[in-house]
């Protein structure tokens, strides 16, 4: 949709502009940023976590217009639920962002320190990384979490959420900036793109001269396009395929406990397993157990040939089941022969987010734990641990699959970089 | 060039192809190498520079028919003397290659460990980061320390060499594998390039569910290509365009030594100090007797008028002057209003690689070190101590300026991942 009177291109001109004005704007703002305080920092949080709390009514009205919206567009009812923001929601949103202020502050730690033989003292101190762009659709909530977490470590954020949120991100972000201010921080810390045009989106993923790096959080469409499309380093996962796979070794009941929890306690997250691997020499004693519990909470079974001679219950497994991550009540079970073949299923189909095994067997685990190519890598508990929270970092803008820089949660400490503090006394080299 | 018969996209298509295998035998490789043992790795690397030792003879041939095809091309002197193996240059090559075997093993490091208050014990390990691919032009030796750095931290290595020194490369690698194939551990760990044709990096560059990171080293158009069409992440620099600035508060004698080392020790090396930046305050009284000590090691100087008025033997600066790595025997100057203008210059013109103050100010040195964003900052030393050698790291790979994974020197430490490992007993999610 056009401006009146303009074209497309005239349009796309404009959109540019204003994005690389947005980019240019955080870059000033991370470098007053990067010479603020902790405790700077801490004052800037604890106040937004009080102007949230102060501006519940206008977020709640805010988030209204966009209820409005979104149900005139007959959104699915999911969404909506992930839209919706109320008193209670909005208090969580606030507590969210009071223990951030309370994390401990990442920036100007000294992570390795050496005096060479010619005197030469060398720092290696953490630093922020700089502007970080965060992509995400329509969880509001996102823009207090993203934003603060970005500030905890002294980054600037550019914030682009789904234009469904538009009227309630821009209240957060609103009280945000206000908090800002108020701790003598640049208002700039925290923007947010000036439209919610997908081109915007694009111009934002060019600036590599101002952005450092970029955070997509949705579906897979959204991580698509941007590690399509993004020529600045993107840290995400695409897939949260995770696998539990049953050793002969594990303790049965233990199993079953597990893999109901990993499945079935929230089967949206990515951290959800969604594929059972379970031991040729155990599967036809204590697949009926897992079946039963599994049935009894209302989850669809796609299972091998061998699952299903054992319990027919069971439907059919196709090809395109073992690279599926359902995010539903859906469980593919393939039987395996041992560790040996759990590895391999995991090598072919595993999205490097988060695997696990249940088994009383050391040797088993050990290899487990060794061979398996993944971010986090559990023995005997639920995949749904994966979560930075559950990690103890505080508060994660979201979990990365790559290998480079941060793997697993994404928390304040992953939002640094360093640099080499070298310290001379008039050093020359020979 | 085409093969006899065949036409140029039935030639790409091959090549293409040809890369891919390379790619998956790489990828088969780095499994193995993940679970071999420190010591394994140790031994095949100690077997490589007995393997090197042994094949000097060769290795010396095989660089012959380098050196004539190469004279033959009236390829530049220094590009021939970069080329060149003697005897003690293959000497020198495995003595660095006995000194990464020495190196302390970055695989299997306990990163961080916490046990939650649930009693789940949560480990971060270092990990190998995988496969890694390194693109560089002609100094040979490249391919026994690119080769052997990576095989320290567990990698499996593509090496891809400039044709110009295809026979030298060739040998080494040879060597290389052989010692590979000794200590047990697949000869696929370190593979070359099946062809110096520049389709090959093309593909190698597309080959992102092979390889992990690409390490591009040489000259700016090798690295910006590499930039521009990698699918893989990159860990290299661009320009070391490095600033010393020379504040009021420095110490006249120490700031005219660290100059003329940080610019003339070297002039070809990445840290080597391009400008000088003069604080206005004592530009006057310290100027000349630093313009004397450049001009008698024969370099070029070129300024801007306030350090021409000052100085009539220094040349005209033009605009591009202040953003050229001239990896020559040339330096800008400019006058600068102390810390703050050399800031400001800095952030203008630098290249986020290696910038020094020369002060006893501790002020201005304090600000100086908090304020430049740089992957390497150095109060009162030479920019030339900018080397992983010189950090204490044993060996680089190279040294990068972006801000995630490494920054500055790259070395078997920066050449790992991690992964987070999770154990429980039974532990279920709330």
């Amino acid at each position: 949709m056009n401006a009146p009177g303009k074209t497309d291109s005239e349009d796309s001109a404009e959109i540019e502009r204003a994005v690389r004005q947005v980019g240019a704007r955080a870059k000033a703002a991370a470098v007053l940023l990067a010479q603020s305080t902790a405790e700077q920092r801490s004052r800037a949080l604890a106040a937004a976590a009080a102007a949230i709390r102060a501006a519940s009514k206008q977020l709640v009205e805010a988030n209204r217009a966009d209820m409005a919206a979104a149900e005139k567009q007959s959104l699915p009812a999911a969404l909506l639920d992930r839209l919706r923001l109320d008193a209670g929601r909005v208090e969580a949103m606030a507590a969210g962002v009071a223990a951030v202020a309370a994390l401990p502050d990442p920036v100007g730690r000294t992570l390795s320190e050496v005096t060479r033989p010619n005197g030469l003292q060398i720092a290696r101190i953490s630093v922020p990384l700089g502007v970080i762009g965060i992509i995400y659709e329509s969880r509001p909530n996102v823009t207090a979490d993203a934003g603060v977490l970005c500030l905890r470590a002294g980054n600037a954020a550019i914030l682009r959420g789904g234009s469904e949120s538009r009227h309630s991100s821009a209240a957060i972000l609103a009280s945000l900036r206000g908090a800002l201010s108020e701790a003598g921080l640049p208002e700039d810390a925290i923007q947010g793109l000036p439209t919610t045009d997908r081109r915007a989106v694009g111009a934002l993923l060019r600036l590599a001269d101002c952005v450092d790096v970029i955070v997509p959080r949705g579906g897979r469409g959204l991580i698509e396009r941007v590690q399509r499309e993004s020529r600045i380093p993107v840290l995400a996962h695409l897939d949260g395929l995770c696998h539990t796979f049953i050793d002969a070794g594990a303790d049965p009941a233990m199993a079953r406990q597990i893999l109901l929890n990993a499945k079935m306690r929230r089967t949206g997250v990515c951290g959800a397993t969604e594929t059972l691997l379970i031991d040729r020499r155990i599967a036809g004693a204590q697949l009926p157990g897992i079946v039963e519990d599994l049935l009894a909470a209302h989850c669809e079974l796609r299972g091998d040939a061998a699952a299903r001679g054992i319990d027919p219950r069971i439907g059919v497994a196709s090809a395109a089941d073992w690279d599926t991550e359902y995010l539903d009540a859906i469980l593919s079970i393939a039987v395996v022969d041992g560790v040996e073949g759990a590895l391999r299923h995991i090598a072919r189909h595993g999205s490097h987010h988060t695997e696990a095994i249940v088994t009383e067997d050391k040797a088993a685990a050990e290899r487990f734990l060794a061979e398996v190519d993944a971010a986090i890598v559990m023995v005997n508990a639920s995949t749904q641990f994966a979560d930075g929270g559950e990690f103890g970092m505080g508060a994660e803008i979201g979990i990365a699959t790559g290998k480079l820089h941060a793997r697993g949660p994404v928390g304040a400490e992953q939002l640094t970089s360093y640099k080499y503090i070298v310290r001379g006394d008039g050093h020359v080299r020979a």
